[in-house]
């Protein structure tokens, strides 16, 4: 048996799990990232908190295969050199090369919601799928791509940025400078905006009573509505499964995957999202749906995507 | 040296190519597809046409490693099966079994659509490039993905429907049923469709010059109204590469691959549509698109790249 570390480096905490092949952590810890220290110092903080947890789960270190890091942003897949992180404030830091170096162990570097992709598609909620894509409905959209049990990244890694999808072009403006994107219509930031332009217009909207203040409106404010009667929150909820299932099908219609796994904060509503989404869905594919059924699921692995993901894929690009 | 055949199985022509490894066409043929018989029938003559190009070419039989077919509609690349195809009215129908017993050679058979991407991928105009996604601009929008040189078609060969992937929900009207489809915006008909509609907008249009009744609009009006210095023909074509933009920049963010090949009717435009689609996209696509550019550029092959790309197919299956 081998082991591998994944790493998940965020603004915040370097997260990290030690994983066995086939995906079940055996131990996880975070420690903080100290985003303002040079990067050889960052890069040392995770090679010493790969060898403690190696240690703490009694993983000697000859059987520990290579490590994986999740980064924000764009990391290249080939070099292990992120190219830009907006969180770190980092700009072509070949981390994977800095990390390997403290380990003497081979590190690959991937974006963090690729990383989580593989993890659910590899021990999560596409186990049993060879092809799968990850959404995730949170501050953003995000995801991965999943292709025959590989990590599919584009080239140097720019791909799969699903969330910049249009599917209303000259729509919405999406944070990253063009109108219309699937992410503009079906993050969560997205349905906060929807909710509450829709409440000023209907003061009379059962959701004042579960926001009486428009900040206080979040992602679960519309579905609360809807499960209390209000007409109001059922149109808007309504409207962001449309638009969901718009991004959902543009997927299925150019990959047929075997499965799409949903992620995120919204993912938690569960059944109350999943099943409109599959009906809606259906009537909007192309060609025949039952030919090639995609099954529409949600993530099991939570934030342990990441980890779980890194790992594997440290394990995949090591062979 | 091994030699492939490539199949185009059309509506009314068998066409059939015998190719080198290398993607060479040494003979074509066409004979009439006669989609009234049965299904064994046109096997028959499918065989008989390759053993007659191999005879002609001096190619022996067995030099011949494998054949493919490429067929419009729903095409099991794993069975050879193919599901569904409109032009023959065919359901479920084992052409490639049924091709194999006649030539006692492996068959494959693919979407027609998905061969050509391949075929320009590997001896056309992606040659140089290992991952590429073709564009077709013609009554629809079809095209097909190639991934590090192999066709890329999703769970039982259904995915790749670039054409059925929204950019503007809730549009125009798309024959899949869908509205705002790629291809209700992108193909021939729907250019032909906007000039139209501008022209009945505008009675002191160049356009009607070119074209004096509006049954005669065809894809070139609007250009060649535009050549002419008018305004109107000007702002038809525009609209046209901007949303045409939006599907190639949503492509381009999804799969960054190296190259965009459009191919089709309006592609004959050549660089009067191509460079200032270029400048729109670099606009659209998410991130730096210098970081890993996608080159954007013209068919090469015609009517060839379903030949090439089907040898090609059975070539890199029969491995």
């Amino acid at each position: 048996m081998k082991y591998f570390a994944g790493i998940d480096l965020g603004g915040t905490f370097i997260k990290c799990g030690i994983a066995d092949e086939a995906g079940n952590i055996l131990i996880k810890d975070k420690i903080p990232t100290g985003k303002e220290r040079p990067y050889t110092a960052v890069a040392h903080d995770m090679a010493q908190l790969v060898r403690a947890l190696c240690t703490r789960a009694g993983v000697a270190h000859e059987l520990l295969g290579a490590a994986g890091i999740g980064s924000p942003g764009t990391a290249d897949g080939e070099t292990g050199v992120i190219a830009y992180n907006n969180n770190l404030g980092w700009h072509n830091v070949p981390i994977g090369k800095a990390v390997g170096q403290e380990l003497a162990l081979p590190v690959f570097v991937a974006n963090d919601a690729n990383v989580a992709a593989l993890g659910e598609s590899f021990a999560g909620a596409g186990a049993a799928f060879s092809s799968s894509i990850l959404i995730t409905l949170g501050t953003g959209v995000g995801g991965g791509i999943v292709l025959d049990g590989r990590l599919f990244e584009g080239k140097r890694s720019a791909g799969s940025e699903i969330g910049h999808m249009v599917i209303r072009a000259g729509g919405v403006p999406c944070t990253c400078g063009r109108r219309g994107c699937f992410e503009a219509y079906a993050s969560a930031t997205a349905l906060i905006r929807r909710t509450r332009s829709t409440m000023l217009r209907h003061p009379e909207s059962a959701m004042w009573q579960i926001s009486p203040t428009i900040e206080a409106v979040n992602g679960i404010t519309a579905f609360d509505g809807m499960r209390r009667g209000d007409k109001t929150a059922k149109r808007v909820v309504r409207a962001y499964i449309d638009d969901l299932a718009e991004g959902v099908a543009n997927l299925i219609n150019i990959f047929r995957p075997d499965a799409i796994i949903l992620g995120g904060g919204i993912s938690a509503e569960g059944e109350t999202l999943l099943s409109p989404l599959r009906k809606r869905v259906r009537g909007l594919v192309y060609g025949d749906f039952d030919y090639a059924p995609t099954q529409i699921v949600r993530a099991v692995l939570g934030n342990d995507a990441g980890l779980v993901g890194a790992a594997h894929y440290a394990d995949l690009r090591s062979r």
